[in-house]
């Protein structure tokens, strides 16, 4: 909405419409930029004048919108989605964050199984042509990782996008099969209270689910966003534990096994396990807790005073979004947003809500309340109950400073100013 | 889910496969075949044994899933998605059917400006960042050709697929502004009924769109599946009149003006307007009726006896489907197929009916019903009142032959044979 937030921001982009202006012809040009600049298209004059382009196999993005998940690269690591040029609801399907542990396994969809074994009456193995002969389900749910939030605890500094704050995120549409469904065809044994789920990629991600969540409203997913899932998000089949810490969901599933107890795996031991202040734990943190961001205004956006819609997204694992307040001075008035979307459970909402800046310095916070009334935290409350150390779960009030020169900063603890 | 639609199906994979197994490392290879078969990847034996792929800066497909839309090169013309190939309720951004009448603009952003004139109080121009000022809203609505379904009608043969039978239809997230709140900033006169809506390509295509629809539900869109529009689908601004044939719902929108009669366009006598029998015509015919397809089991799939999910996407430009019937004994019989999605309104469902195939010929058949009570059509009632001569909103029942070799097989008029 401000030039700072263009795509292209840093190009001298008149001079190019410039040279445009100059060239005949409807095609869109790439003009190579010395240096490490980014290409930035010509387009013409007029466009009702030259016959535009040609079909191509795929509807390509326009060369003014160049969004990314970063860093790129790591084999065993993170990639932020950039959730400030989100638009809407659904999450783009190759701009879902990623989390790896062992990189992106090569599976050829033909060679899948899964395995299905343990507390069972009947062993059983899948293809996925097999899963697919389900009847499924189509659901859309949100996906957040458990460590979403560590940068704006760890490291919080104003120069902080929301992608680097929260974007360890997306709400997308699942189709699947029934997790009780398939249990069914082996027939769970009495005694079988918990499943454990095991990834095909490098780590062999092991996470233990209990049977009762299992039944509920667990899925095989297969596809995502109306397609194949794309093998950084699990394909060919991926287990789909809504509302819960993202790493349950495993990718790349090729086995589960009925239990009768937890099976204290080295993922959910070694890790995903909360530290607490005294020198405590929490385990198992299963659901994600209520948790709201405004994604505009944010940094690093400029405003000028006049009239701002503040919007953002909120989701709460155990539900719902009730609702999302929204204060624009600091915390001490709020008003309740309108809210947008089919807000079917475990899934986003989209906050809307008015606002007239008058070119004060102030600060815009957003606070989400979920079906069963769980309010999200000041930060303050957070660090309270979970201490300095905590490292999961990062779902305090996120806050935006706007300074009388317009600037928006991340302020991570609005209190200690 | 048979063989034959797995892709790259004519490829000899298992030769590939032992070639896989052969090599060390966990990179996917991509291996040239001769002449023009397609590129197949390779993969590890056992992908936990070797390290993943490192992160890119998009999530790509999986080289196994090769949908696009076709035919592709056309400046002036159609590409009909693979609809077969989506699942679930949204249709992949990029896969996203196409109809062009000057090709796809190239269009920059930061120059786009919208004009709003004729019988308004203040005429007003707003750029892409005026039109993003205002509180955004975010609906899912189908959008379909209104010639879609043409080719099934002209030159039917078993031979089809449901991306050439109705593949001109897509079911998207859309995020944009209430036209209605566009409209209140200029102000319309009490005589403004109608509105002409103009699109910045070569066609500079035209339609009249009644005020009544226009601020009843019209948004004015800039995002789709939560990403900008891409460059084929309108970018950066188009309008979205939910329900309507899709041709109204104009792309790279530049211009509104309201009028006090349909503006009687190009593009709304010399096209899109309906022959009937007698000589007579019907203009106009704005809503797109209730319609129904089965996408599996659809050809070219051969089926085994056995169980068979019958499942496929409805829809109705007049709001909700009601009721999705199916029948698997050519008509004789029908029952009510599950419906999943939102089902908010003018959107697709996906409908889902338990079938088991015990070898023998029969035709599978599903039949649309709506809020209104609107049923779909057989053929034969269809052409009644249509006429052969009937160009355009072709909606009659969708059937497949089951043949006793398990082919399935398109059959445009079922009562012919």
């Amino acid at each position: 909405m401000s030039g700072a937030q263009g795509p292209g921001g840093g190009m001298k982009r008149r001079d190019l419409f410039g040279i445009a202006a100059g060239l005949a012809g409807g095609l869109v040009l790439r003009e190579a930029v010395a240096g490490d600049a980014p290409v930035v298209p010509s387009v013409p004059p007029d466009a009702t004048k030259v016959l535009g382009q040609g079909i191509t196999p795929l509807g390509l993005r326009s060369p003014f919108e160049e969004a990314q998940i970063a860093p790129v690269g790591a084999v065993t690591g993170t990639a932020f989605a950039p959730i400030e040029r989100f638009v809407g609801l659904t999450t783009p399907t190759d701009l879902q964050f990623q989390r790896h542990h062992g990189g992106i396994p090569a599976i050829d969809p033909s060679r899948y199984t899964l395995l299905l074994h343990g507390m069972v009456d009947t062993p059983l193995t899948f293809s996925l042509a097999d899963l697919k002969r389900f009847p499924s389900v189509t659901r859309t749910h949100f996906l957040e990782c458990s460590g979403n939030g560590r940068k704006a605890f760890r490291e919080p500094k104003g120069e902080l996008t929301p992608q680097y704050i929260d974007g360890q995120f997306n709400n997308v549409e699942w189709t699947g099969v029934p997790l009780a469904r398939v249990l069914a065809e082996a027939g769970v044994k009495p005694d079988g209270t918990w499943l454990l789920a095991e990834g095909g990629d490098a780590s062999v991600l092991l996470r233990s689910v209990p049977m009762k969540k299992a039944l509920e409203d667990c899925l095989l997913v297969y596809a995502s966003n109306g397609e194949a899932l794309r093998p950084a998000h699990g394909y060919p089949v991926r287990l789909l534990v809504p509302g819960w810490e993202a790493n349950m969901s495993i990718k790349w599933l090729r086995r589960l096994e009925v239990t009768d107890a937890p099976s204290m795996s080295k993922d959910e031991t070694a890790k995903y396990t909360d530290p607490l202040p005294g020198d405590r734990a929490r385990q198992f943190s299963f659901e994600q807790d209520a948790k709201s961001i405004i994604l505009s205004p944010s940094h690093p956006m400029t405003l000028t005073p006049g009239f701002w819609p503040v919007t953002g997204l909120a989701w709460s694992g155990r539900g719902r979004i009730q609702r999302v307040d929204v204060s624009t001075d600091g915390g001490k008035t709020w008003s309740e947003a309108e809210l947008q979307g089919p807000n079917t459970g475990r899934c986003a909402v989209r906050f809307v809500h008015p606002w007239t800046w008058d070119g004060a310095a102030t600060q815009l916070m957003s606070r989400a309340i979920d079906e069963t009334g769980y309010v999200q935290p000041t930060y303050r409350e957070f660090l309270a109950v979970r201490g300095a150390g905590t490292d999961y779960h990062f779902n305090p009030i996120r806050t935006w400073s706007v300074g009388e020169d317009g600037r928006v900063a991340f302020v991570a603890d609005p209190e200690a100013a």
